[in-house]
């Protein structure tokens, strides 16, 4: 059972790579609305890079611990849309994550050993009037009515249809090795240049002296960017509790030439 | 008349040249609520090509079907602002449209024989105290205002002034020609550098065999982008119902190097 | 007192130089939603050039008059998150304004002189359970839940902390000079290339011909931007009543070569 929230409140939160320049998120908000009326939508980012599912998979791992339980999310970045990849609805960590079967949602299922994915089948769409599909938009067809019978508890996720197994994702937790350093990559530049990593702050626990490592480079561990120099580049964690390399009013990106997919990792500092 | 919404859900649209840069958008809001509190605004886009008022009309012409009956479309393209431009309200197809007669609806218009445009009168601006009207931001001193009161059904669009003729857009609808081939153009590119074109798919019924030409070049029409091999240019049927140029996860706009304007059209073919 | 707005509504408007790009904005509305159901949130911009909080706050000083009394603002532009930078609520024109004290609010404050401005102090946050606070998003674990409270009117600006003076911000209202003439800066360059200025429309009261210099150029003032020749760079008072040097239907910041915080003065024009 995904858990009411304590507040009343039920969210619907969207996430694609539309951007804003056209009006695909207003034509699936138009579906939400006249299906959930009352239930607020927000937009975390349109702007995920096109075709880059395990990008808007990583945003939703970092914060979907900022919305209350039962929330649900939808999650648009559909390459295949038209072929036979299936739509899923995944419950993990007390919220619900709507999104194509593309690797979109590993790592967030990765975070709660209780997760568990239904794939979502011809007879409840028939059940919900959503069939016949369109061949290009499930955005609008099925995931945005589904989101909005989740949201308004006229639907379970198990009732969508048979549960499965999820695709992997191109981006994995960080692990552990042996010698105990944590190995993860960059998952996403943000908008100021910083570059945030698959590390989560707990994989940290066990180090006395952290030291943070990119292609070579040693990166100090700092508590904010105000304590980095004028353009410094450092390691910080962040307000989702993930590892993140930033460089103070400047972009640590550019400074330190980052770029998502490239390795980091941390070990302990042995000389002192 | 008209006619109520099934769900009871009125919505009101918004579309501009006002990029999200600026707080314009957040300003018309403003006065939106404060006269409708409860309706819910969904933006369409604001990334409108400054001064291009044909291309907003071309996305409401596109995606009005997706919207409930009785919702108020507002859409400020507005080069002439402070001229003599009148500021209409057109009903077609059961919703309503607030724009400056500057050929912003005229696409609209075409796809009811029963739309009826009226001219927004000085007497109806005092009756709203919304006199006198600032010279440079009629979105907010008038169309936002008029949204809320046409929504909030306390005015019905023959309240607002005298029935008038639009000025025809720069975009027609496509025209079928007497060998049968039917004639339009590209109306915009959107984020993926797909090609939108004013043919819809109710003009391609005809053809046993369609095939679709830009610059003496013939694209093969598929069913989803999933049937393009990756990079290939087709064009499809989109959600829309409109024809489309695409590129499997890349932009057909880049590849045939199309442009809004553009010449597209579609006959039958003749050899097997 | 705030007053409480006529319409019975109250509104929470966002600004901040987060962009759109990525979630943070969407992670504000979860936690102003949770505790503030029910309120409209209104975003003004999110497009703030990064570590620039003069240019939030010009644009609050801008358009805070087209908000109902009662309207929270929350602005977020926070190079100094982590740091000793206080947070401040300023309460000024009958609305409230919650954003970092770094001059961001400096210009808004000037406009009322019955402004007051308190600090946030950490017994109010133990209070509001708020305590303790990340180091690096103020925005989301402060400015968000502060806002919330505000607008429902369970806290008062007053009892957030003691009474202080604000920083001063970069921008300063123009000034009068003893030969009539009076000088601002470029605040802005808005997205169609407009150069918004810091001279409001009351500062010309006092001319009988005016006359707008920038960089030696001195440009005719007109009503609207239709009475303009094409690409003919002109100055108007906006539709927030500000000096704006503008060019129709074409970026006059382009072809004025203007900058933010370049000088414009208006004098008298002597000779006939």
């Amino acid at each position: 059972m995904v858990p009411r929230p304590i507040s009343g409140v039920r969210l619907i939160t969207l996430t694609s790579d539309f951007g804003l320049h056209d009006p695909y998120v207003g034509i699936m908000k138009s579906r939400i609305v006249q299906r959930a009326p009352g239930i607020p939508i927000i937009d975390l980012t349109h702007e995920i890079t096109p075709f880059a599912p395990e990008e808007a998979g990583y945003w939703l791992y970092c914060c979907c611990g900022q919305f209350p339980a039962g929330t649900v999310h939808v999650a648009v970045v559909d390459p295949g849309v038209g072929s036979e990849r299936a739509i899923v609805v995944l419950q993990a960590a007390g919220q619900l994550f709507i999104a194509p079967d593309n690797g979109l949602l590993g790592l967030v299922a990765t975070g709660d050993v209780e997760a568990r994915a239904y794939q979502v089948g011809e007879s409840a769409l028939l059940r919900l009037g959503l069939a016949p599909v369109s061949a290009t938009f499930h955005g609008r067809d099925v995931m945005a009515p589904l989101a909005a019978e989740l949201a308004s508890e006229r639907l379970r996720a198990d009732q969508v249809g048979p549960q499965q197994e999820l695709q992997p994702g191109r981006l994995q937790r960080a692990v552990a090795y042996g010698d105990g350093s944590v190995h993860g990559v960059i998952a996403v530049i943000d908008r100021y240049g910083n570059a945030l990593t698959t590390i989560p702050a707990s994989s940290l626990g066990g180090f006395r002296r952290p030291q943070v490592w990119l292609a070579g480079r040693q990166l100090p561990l700092v508590r904010t960017y105000a304590e980095a120099g004028a353009g410094e580049c450092v390691a910080l964690i962040n307000s989702s509790s993930m590892l993140e390399l930033a460089a103070r009013e400047a972009s640590a990106a550019q400074a330190l030439n980052a770029r998502a997919g490239q390795a980091v990792y941390v070990d302990e500092t042995l000389r002192s």
